[in-house]
């Protein structure tokens, strides 16, 4: 596979750091291609500014989304972004490594997201027959996987489905659901490393395995089954239909393999199965 | 109230700008003391390295969140992170005004928190008398309240209970039940701006008094009703006990004002209850 493999820990002599050295020789052996972000090594910039667009400035109060699309359209976003735009072109799956902060991406991790994702490039594009704004499971990205790798203190439990940090799939709800999902990315199930102030001897070795094995096996996993806009599970003021999975709301409601089904038969089903079927 | 007002937009003259600039001399004239943190007005550096740690760096490998926590009980955080930890703790009310990037907060508010809210300080503080850490409804910003307030280029239907973009609790869940609920922080409800592109004549002026209306009246409001782990529903593993909730999953579980109840009775309820009641 064509792998984009971004790091974002500080500390190369780190868990996340030793982790990614030992597994990256093994997957380039394997056969993958791997190219990489190490955004710490890189000083990547995550604060999106409007020095973002080269040339003329944009008109104060000017929508951030709408001077990015005019600057990706003109070629006019610096370097650094075009670089990362111009990886993700190439992969066919998008690893994302970090250490868990705030149950969520380090700063900079979340600036990559913000400066280089831009409206016209991962989303904000239309189908050009209908018209439509290709969202949430189609858009910019589309063709893609997104597998996130997260290194967390949390014992493993905690972050399970009655955890007391939440369960991991919904803590990264807006990476998994609102990131990979929303610009087309099929978002495979977290790689969670758990307790890792607290490994036993040999522990590090043991996950470099299970890292590489989940990585080899990412083509042919079975990704989570949101739901799609295209679907047609959705108003036109994006909101679920009455008859889909009636009645349920939170995240599970978004789902189409958890037994919530979609509209007609499968929402019926939805119905009669409280949230808690996961 | 001691307002903390901190504000994440790259742009004075954004909507985000005019809002601030607007609330802001209102909530002061109302009796208010609002100190303000604008993150790039300010130049906030989000980006956590071991150069935040004065003096001696912190041998390779060791975890971040030690060095942090050293860093802190030996008073050789920079001075940016010591400034804005004075403001915290000087504050009763905790307002955090960002734009919803990529379903989160933009790059330069998540590194405020990722630097600013260390081990020793903001969380990882233990009970004197048990020893036991303070943490999901206690630590150390125990006794503030802490308010979202967020502008969306969504329609409002879609970050409703049943919208696509996920319900705007369940979406925020990191901040408000990982941040705000985790260092002891009371969690508000989010104040959502929609559709913020598309705002009809009038509209800026109507949301700034309902912004000034609801800070006013935070020091009264019902926070989200978060479990906590002194109250006990909570097992030696941080998970939920089979008896609280019963089969219940999802953020849901994890609050006490959505009909799930605690243990005992209230879990039983919880239990014939879906989590749709919401």
């Amino acid at each position: 596979m064509d792998i984009l493999w971004v790091l974002a820990h500080p500390d190369p002599c780190s868990l996340n750091g030793r982790l990614r050295d030992a597994a990256l020789p093994r997957l380039r052996a394997g056969g993958h291609r791997v190219v990489e972000s190490d955004l710490y090594r890189m000083g990547f910039d995550p604060v999106l500014t409007s020095a973002d667009l080269s040339g003329e400035p944009p008109p104060p109060g000017t929508p951030v989304s709408d001077w990015q699309r005019s600057g990706y359209r003109e070629g006019r976003l610096t370097d650094d972004i075009r670089t990362e735009q111009a990886k993700l072109r190439e992969a066919e799956l998008v690893v994302l490594q970090f250490p868990l902060w705030w149950y969520g991406v380090p700063a900079i991790l979340k600036g990559w997201f913000d400066r280089v994702l831009v409206n016209g490039f991962a989303f904000g594009v239309r189908d050009p027959g209908t018209g439509r704004v290709r969202k949430f499971g189609d858009g910019g990205l589309v063709g893609r996987r997104g597998l996130a790798v997260v290194t967390a203190g949390d014992r493993p439990g905690a972050l399970g489905p009655r955890g007391i940090s939440g369960h991991v799939e919904d803590v990264l709800f807006p990476l998994l659901h609102g990131t990979f999902h929303y610009t087309g990315m099929a978002a495979l199930r977290p790689h969670l490393l758990s307790s890792v102030h607290h490994w036993p001897a040999g522990q590090l070795e043991r996950e470099v395995d299970r890292l590489v094995a989940r990585v080899d096996g990412a083509a042919a996993e079975e990704p989570i089954g949101y739901r799609t806009l295209a679907g047609g599970d959705y108003d036109e003021h994006h909101v679920l239909r009455p008859d889909v999975a009636p009645g349920l709301t939170g995240n599970e409601a978004h789902r189409l393999d958890l037994g919530a089904g979609s509209g007609g038969d499968g929402g019926r089903r939805g119905a009669a199965q409280p949230a808690a079927s996961r």
